[in-house]
């Protein structure tokens, strides 16, 4: 296959953009994606694109794909707008990077957009919802917060997860946010104030879920036999992985354990020539903390079960073994669907060349994985990259 | 780049089909594409899935691909979801196509699914009307026949091309679809009937509108090189395009031709290293009978402003000079939305194999093309096939 790599990416400063629509958000992104490009670049330069979008709110619902190159001044090339739920936008970066590897094209965008804030509270419940299993669950009132509420009880059951473990990954996750000038929950939180904030399904507080969030981000990137035209820093990818699991939870032999990132680890991990311990920091997909907890077992960080004991040994804060969501993650950062995947990339472009702000940068940053979830894992894809 | 080919091919019957829900009819076609596979496959042999759906109805409005995969007996592999409204499947794929080329995987399943009849009217026209633009177009009214029938008046005024014309657009492609048993409308039609039908939006009649479909449509892919393990007659992707547009029709400097569509014959074209003079028989998207007209001149089956002469002429019927739409097209065929483009790209195998009804076989049956768009032509595929 032939190698791609990252020659920019940028994202917009997530949270509340009532000052922004879809188009003009995406754009915040696509120009500091841009400007990223040390060699400089001509827009022009970039043959085909590939959006990342759930349609929660925005003006466009569909045919998203074509609003958005004409946004950024790209009107005329190919684009495609992928929908995978929360994952949509990084399985828009692997139809990028399989689009560069096949030789159809040279440079390549990805990048992903979604508006949440701009709509009630109820009506985005009913467009997150439609992500779950509609016959078995959605109708009958199994929200995204309900079933990872439900994973949590179990995993605490089956291995004494404790409810400070749950909150010491939104602690740590809100420690590397209030650094991170793009994150929507920019504080600092006790574990404290954490264990102690109300419930949203047990045994699930407030600072357990991520909130909802506007936001887009973007990724350029073109075939590594060009990319020092572009820039000396490319970051290269050196493996990726996606799958699919049932979208019904109900149908599942366990719900402690994303098979889905299990097998797209296994892919990345395959592709890239290296495991889990040659990773030096990650990306993780936390919209509830025990969904970090989870990942950490699931890439192969800790043994099944030992994901509480991993965070509260301190494993995955910045400075510990292997950092996980020095961004902040979906917890701090914030969480506009279709905009994680690719935003989670952006991160690790900026860690692998050591350009996120001091206070968060990863000292060991070598190997960096994302880890992105549709639904309650009904898809997942990781990837990893490195500087080669 | 690594050369692709379809080994098998298959589709739903279109039309009104209560009787099953979007997972059903696309397990429909995809067992009619695995059993057209004449060496016989392993479905576990499919690495990767792409499905185009623009989410019209149906009960999983979202993370649709986890679904559909589980539905087929895949669950477990990458699964994509493609949405560039009417041309989703085209668009999906392109990206099985260039995940197959870059050599990630060696075979791939493209296809795609709608449900339109299960909801009112007024739903199927908010819901396919989030494909036009919103915020200078939709919100005033214009719908997508009143957007084809302005770009009718305009042919109409600037070419001279007439009522009558129009109506043999359908009256040729009602004769095609009577012969297709997949067909929604196995009627054939007169002149004087379609002429006499109750106008829409003038000047487009009834019978110069597709109708709204259920189907499912799916397609199987895989490196050309190993193609001959399935089947001895493998039809090779010769060449394939894409582009997008403006989505508003207000910004444009013509409504009588799709530039997207130009765009992305230039580029099937050239990658196919043929012209349009060398195309045998074409699947173009007649969702309008404008639309076919025009697609006529975009894809350079003839000058522009020439289309009208070139139906009345007869050139694309049957027997013709070089058939267009002998599946009937979305005008009798049906035009399930995500389903659409792989559904051409079915037919084009199936005229190519020499394996249609004997009543609608293409004679020169060499090279066929498809012409897929989305909204007012916001984006358009164009993919070429040949035996070779």
């Amino acid at each position: 296959m032939r190698e791609v790599a990252v020659i920019g990416a940028g994202m917009s400063r997530f949270g509340d953009r009532m000052d922004k629509g879809a188009a003009e958000l995406l754009l915040e992104a696509f120009d500091e994606a841009v400007r990223s490009v040390d060699k400089g670049m001509e827009i022009k330069d970039i043959q085909m694109a590939f959006f990342g979008n759930q349609g929660v709110g925005g003006s466009q619902l569909a045919l998203l794909a074509a609003q958005m190159v004409e946004a950024i001044g790209l009107c005329g090339i190919p684009a495609f707008r992928v929908e995978n739920a929360c994952s949509s936008s990084s399985f828009a970066f692997i139809n990028a990077v399989q689009a560069v590897a096949s030789g159809v094209c040279d440079v390549a965008l990805a990048g992903g957009v979604e508006k949440m804030r701009e709509i009630s509270g109820k009506q985005v419940r009913q467009w997150m919802g439609v992500a779950g299993d509609n016959e078995w669950e959605r109708q009958v009132g199994i929200t995204f917060p309900g079933a990872y509420a439900l994973a949590a009880q179990r995993h605490m059951l089956d291995f004494g997860t404790s409810r400070e473990q749950l909150s010491m990954v939104a602690v740590k996750n809100h420690e590397c946010g209030f650094y991170n000038p793009k994150a929507q929950l920019r504080m600092k939180i006790t574990l404290e104030k954490a264990l102690k904030s109300p419930i949203v399904a047990y045994p699930l507080n407030i600072f357990d879920c991520c909130p909802t969030s506007d936001g887009a981000s973007a990724v350029i990137i073109c075939a590594k036999e060009i990319a020092s035209k572009y820039t000396d820093k490319a970051v290269t990818v050196l493996g990726y992985g996606a799958a699919s699991d049932t979208i019904s939870i109900t149908n599942r032999k366990t719900i402690t354990a994303l098979k889905a990132t299990i097998r797209a680890a296994q892919m990345a991990y395959r592709m890239a020539g290296i495991g889990p311990q040659e990773i030096s920091f990650a990306e993780v997909h936390d919209c509830f903390t025990i969904a970090e907890i989870m990942a950490y077992e699931d890439l192969g960080f800790c043994p099944k079960g030992e994901g509480g004991k991993y965070v509260e040994a301190g494993h995955s804060r910045l400075g510990g073994m292997r950092p996980v969501n020095a961004s902040g993650g979906l917890k701090s950062k914030g969480h506009p669907l279709g905009a994680t995947g690719t935003a989670q990339i952006v991160e690790v472009f900026k860690q692998i060349r050591g350009e996120a702000e001091p206070e968060r940068q990863v000292e060991n940053n070598k190997v960096g994985l994302t880890h992105n979830a549709g639904g309650f894992g009904g898809t997942a894809t990781v990837c990893i990259f490195g500087m080669r």
